[in-house]
């Protein structure tokens, strides 16, 4: 017999609060939080606080949350010891007119712990890294040219990002795209621009908005390393969204080849604000001759939960931790599905699963699975990859999983298979 | 008799870190903070902590700080109050999947407190709003051109950076530069481009790099903004330098004209990070087609610290406040400079003040002077301009002006007038 479908939670006062907002903000929620993009109606606007891997939303709703904040969140929410090094620091100040010496601390940390790198670069969020590596790897080369994935997300920078309002033709006159794991796409644009290619930017698995994820095909990212290194064109690897997740080392480890620029930012700082790019060292000089700053980079708060955040991650061996627990959730959500006559599609690492129904093409049963999770509880991401995080242990699984099979119930029941 | 100098401050720890930090990043410290663009070996290059005006670096030498973290904070590093409701919202949490009921309240003060602003958005950092800003602009008017000031600081955008790295040509084709104060050379743009310009972005006065700052003649801003509108171009105000320590509506109430959009950063968050842009009602669709988010952007400490941040500005006064205190110095440093038979020129609001000397146009003077009350406690830049802050009183006013007549003695003494 299927399960009855709760009642619906109530979000009457995020909702109250989404109407205050749409008089005073365009959209009302902008950027990648915007209701339209995740379950509208479906799931909460508004957070109220988070601790562990659980959130509560305005209304109170309580939510196991495998998203993370997008996944900013690697240790769990206000893990003690990120909160306790922020305090130290923060007792003592944040900005000022100087950086403070966590700055070296932090620097010399990412070095140690990248191979490849010689030096390291830190900035307040993922586009202000990706947009400044472009420019570096111009510099550097003295060429225009920047190659990228077909629907990579590299950020909001007029050259890549993926919304179409504001922008003109010059902001892409140079950025050209090849498809993911396809070696004569790239190929081509090699042989149309060999000589004018300042940099090819690429994520370490494929991980495009709305579609399942997509690993290296074998050789694909060596091949390109090798011929990037053949023509002086600059690698640059986006780990934004991976980085310290998969491996300590950088994503470029786990799979296997090795960058000339990476770029970090999510799991770095554990839910405080930073970002970064480490180099090698022959990208140094041009590194120090792009200008880059902002008001609050030199923030010693940011900094200092960050160097505490690496130095858990490594001590605690974090990414097998959340290797391990997304294999748990993977396979109980696989062997849920497949009770409810279902087949799901996972795809993506299981520290960071996408999740899709296998006879679909259009969500909309992943909007009902998630909308049905987030009624009960489990905060799932219908259409973005989701992320796991330390403090997720095998109660929770087990809670997860309970609810996940009552919401395939719903599917099945709702579209038939 | 001229006072002796004293001996110099030991930054052997400043030093000792930066040569480490030199190793591991481009340049040791780059940006607005890099010691090339201060006054190396003569002032600290890192911070410890700070309280009120005044913060202490790694060796423990303690400043009279004039600079207040370029401007992020406006009421005194950890005001009590501000931080207390950074506390209560951090206890619950910061960045969530979803934005905190903060961002609602600090919309509706913002578009309260700006006469002309139907709308706001956040971001981190200046930049950030500045490039979103003209975007909006290009996708209100279907244009592409933008027109700004010649030698004005909008950020780091490739559009508009003052660093040379990394830019290919495309970057500024359609941004064409006028002269400040000058209406025969915005008319010349506006003859080539009133049917192709977007936007027109400018600071309140001009506050360029390295430069005296200038105020507005009589009829500037206010025929620009009258051709704007003839011309269906959108006026955006970058007052993230200025913005609310010359008025509690807006720099644009200070000198009288209105903008369709502006951009705020620094004084908002005293010393959070955080940064907004508001506009005109006409503009809400163009703002909601251009795609703006980041990873920490919905953090809600920040926003919660600017909203305390903007609370007090209201209650206490603190522009007039900022005013008269800047006021008070520039008066006293006049003074002592002309008791040692000096000629400084003071430009700017009195609240961040712009001081040179009349008979230089190298800035070894300024230098030298910087220099000399650094050593003696009192952090002065010697060529941006100095931010005055809420916690600025009467006695450390005193002790800058006699260390500032030391100083001037020392100039003196070593460039004769």
């Amino acid at each position: 017999m299927l399960p009855q479908s709760p009642s619906r939670r109530n979000y009457e006062r995020s909702s109250g609060l989404f109407d205050r907002a749409c008089a005073v903000i365009p959209g009302g929620i902008y950027g990648h939080a915007a209701p339209a993009l995740v379950a509208p109606q479906a799931s909460p606007y508004y957070a109220k606080r988070a601790q562990g891997c659980r959130y509560w939303d305005v209304d109170g709703n309580e939510f196991i949350d495998f998203l993370c904040g997008y996944g900013l969140v690697v240790l769990g929410y206000q893990h003690p010891e990120v909160e306790e090094a922020a305090d130290r620091q923060r007792r003592d100040g944040d900005c000022f007119n100087h950086p403070g010496p966590v700055m070296v601390d932090l620097a010399e940390k990412m070095v140690d712990m990248i191979d490849f790198a010689d030096w390291a670069v830190f900035g307040k969020n993922g586009s202000d890294m990706t947009t400044w590596a472009i420019q570096v790897a111009r510099e550097h080369t003295r060429r225009k040219k920047i190659l990228m994935i077909e629907g990579a997300y590299h950020g909001i920078g007029a050259w890549c990002t993926p919304g179409t309002g504001g922008l003109i033709e010059e902001d892409r006159e140079h950025v050209h795209s090849f498809r993911w794991n396809d070696m004569d796409s790239f190929d081509e644009l090699l042989n149309r621009f060999a000589t004018d290619a300042a940099g090819v930017i690429i994520t370490p698995y494929h991980h495009p908005l709305f579609y399942d994820c997509e690993f290296p095909n074998n050789g694909f990212l060596q091949s390109i390393q090798k011929k990037c290194r053949q023509h002086g064109i600059v690698l640059i690897l986006d780990d934004i969204r991976a980085g310290f997740r998969l491996h300590l080392g950088g994503s470029h480890r786990y799979f296997d080849f090795e960058p000339d620029m990476a770029c970090y930012s999510k799991a770095m700082g554990n839910g405080y604000g930073i970002s970064a790019t480490v180099g090698r060292a022959e990208l140094r000089r041009a590194a120090s001759r792009v200008f880059l700053t902002g008001g609050f980079w030199n923030g010693a708060v940011a900094m200092a939960a960050a160097h505490a955040t690496l130095r858990i991650l490594e001590r605690d061996g974090v990414p097998q931790r959340l290797h391990d627990v997304g294999q748990t959730l993977c396979a109980g959500l696989t062997a849920r599905a497949e009770s409810h006559g279902l087949q799901i599609r996972i795809s993506g690492p299981p520290a960071l699963p996408f999740i899709t129904f296998a006879n679909e093409s259009n969500l909309h049963r992943s909007q009902h699975f998630a909308s049905e999770t987030v009624n009960r509880g489990v905060f799932f991401h219908p259409h973005h990859n989701w992320f796991l995080c330390a403090a997720h242990g095998p109660s929770e699984i087990d809670q997860t999983l309970d609810v996940a099979s009552e919401a395939f119930a719903s599917v099945k029941k709702t579209f038939g298979d």
